[in-house]
């Protein structure tokens, strides 16, 4: 298999040192999962040796509670990457529209679905930030724009302004638009920067999301899409296996949105504190450090070597020279608990 | 969302009745869970927090040795299902051959993946059974040829022989031979039915298995194919998501393997003895019962009401009318424990 173009690979470092790794490289909430979730997947244990509710019923149904949609605008699956790749081998896009850098799975699915892509670069210069030129570039020539907001790995935020620009080109171009908001929760604009508010009628646009980072749920496999164009949703469920999402997974998901209000707020709050104090830290070390409406922080360094060296230290960063647009000296660190947080500067410092 | 075409919804029986019914129409082995599959996956549960490991390396190990194959000939995804539709869209066939009737899914994922798809019938007048004649249909126009053995639902096997004949044409002619061998375990013909020895140097031959049914794990789950063709492996592992197995599906995958050959020996005495004696008490019931290899008995009923009828005794069983190649009054039912197949019988004399 090739090597993975993703973060959170302890586990090839447990089979070299013998013991887990300090994970930085994988973006989860760092409150980590509720113990309702765990109660619940321990009691979903049991019934797994039966089939899964293919439609995960219950589940939509709180989701659609949760996200304030209407709940056949909901599709389950095993995650969201799943749903990157369900939503190319049902739409078949002949041309699409790529932000470069971004999360690395859009260009793979495209490429597995034989879709020519174009790359929109988004410039150091301009702190990796989308700018109303890319209005411009929304002609009628591409067939889908994948846009992660915040952005993986850079931490950017869209503006609720820009963006409601680009729905509404999208949909006058007929392109369609997957905004993908796994990170979004972990901001505290979430309300403001949702593009949930322009679903209704608009059979142009989907909404992504996971409870892999937001409910630290990674290990579960578990995300949805929100779209109101039922055609589309039918399409994209048939595109893959009919039972996308385990017994335990449903269950899981269930128990996370059972007290989501107050885990998320309080997730923002711990975010917001400990964003400031890695940020602080990480300049202090001499990084040029990006802004970030995350769960992570992206920076620059002058050395090149930092993933290497702080695995000697037992901890994982995300070097992001392998992300389309990027180049050596970048990284991405996860905001973890303020205690881990401090290991991290500990580490940075000493090397 | 459209109906299921699948056994195994206890959950709008629940809905509908405020209970669980009695789940005769999926095929789980009757043992059911391993206690020590049940306490892996609560221990794995802690760790659902993590993203899973993408190649679920020991998973893989501990399957190679189980199937005594090379490990780099395994790969691991979320279900048979889930890598039907993978083996589809990375292989990319134009023209594929299925067998009528057969599992469903074959045609669905061929249909998302736009295949044209030619059906050799197989006949009420031979048991359903395949015979030598299908040779013939072996021609180089086919890129694909899924075989399901023992086939579902009808539970016949096809006989070595004519099996190793298949997998010759097949090579020779570049059709790409899919063996689903789900249910091959339940079978005491399972060493000499497998078309695993012909795996060695056959780039046109992939072996597909689960532990869905053979471990009872439908709702956890995990599948795997066994090739040889290290190209194609990567294709399909490329053509979805880099986490198709969920950490608790890898350790209860892991649990299952533990003890496997002494529950899959008593899981085959069980069903042989359940086997026999579903099968005189369906025949006294006056239906048709096929001879099965399988954990199931497929069967003809003058009546064509029984998924109905059974129902309002709080029990499922598979109606097949929506087999291609079947029509009204062709059942599937799972074999179950002792005292539930007492139950079934009970029910079938009742209604």
């Amino acid at each position: 298999m090739p090597e993975s173009m993703h973060g959170g690979d302890i586990y090839s470092y447990e089979r070299e040192y013998g013991e887990k790794p300090l994970d930085f490289s994988s973006n989860i909430n760092p409150l980590r999962m509720q113990k309702a979730v765990l109660a619940a997947l321990c009691e979903a244990a049991i019934h797994a040796d039966c089939y899964p509710d293919p439609h995960s019923t219950s589940l939509c149904r709180k989701l659609a509670q949760f996200e304030q949609v209407a709940q056949d605008w909901v599709l389950c699956s095993g995650g969201a990457a799943d749903l990157i790749y369900r939503i190319v081998y049902a739409y078949r896009p002949k041309r699409a529209l790529l932000l470069a850098p971004s999360f690395s799975e859009y260009e793979a699915a495209l490429r597995a679905g034989k879709c020519r892509i174009q790359f929109a670069r988004l410039e150091a210069t301009e702190q990796f930030q989308l700018t109303e030129a890319f209005l411009e570039e929304l002609t009628s020539g591409y067939d889908i724009l994948f846009l992660c907001n915040p952005n993986n790995p850079t931490g950017q935020i869209i503006p609720a302004n820009l963006m409601e620009k680009i729905v509404k080109k999208c949909r006058e171009n007929q392109i369609l638009l997957v905004v993908d908001e796994c990170f979004l929760d972990f901001s505290e604009h979430f309300q403001e920067l949702t593009v949930k508010k322009y679903l209704q009628n608009n059979p142009y646009l989907i909404v992504l999301k996971a409870f892999t980072k937001t409910f630290a749920l990674a290990g579960a496999r578990l995300g949805y899409i929100l779209c109101s164009n039922r055609d589309l949703l039918e399409q994209i469920a048939a595109a893959g296996q009919p039972w996308p999402v385990s017994t335990l997974a449903q269950a899981a998901g269930e128990a996370a949105l059972q007290n989501a209000a107050e885990y998320l707020e309080k997730t923002r709050k711990y975010l917001k504190r400990e964003r400031e104090f890695l940020r602080y830290g990480l300049t202090c070390c001499g990084y040029k450090v990006f802004e970030s409406h995350a769960n992570y922080l992206f920076f620059l360094a002058q050395d090149t070597q930092l993933v290497q060296k702080m695995r000697q230290e037992g901890i994982l960063i995300r070097g992001c020279e392998n992300y389309r647009g990027l180049g050596p000296g970048y990284y991405r660190i996860a905001i973890r608990r303020h205690e881990d947080n401090i290991k991290l500067l500990g580490a940075f410092e000493r090397i």
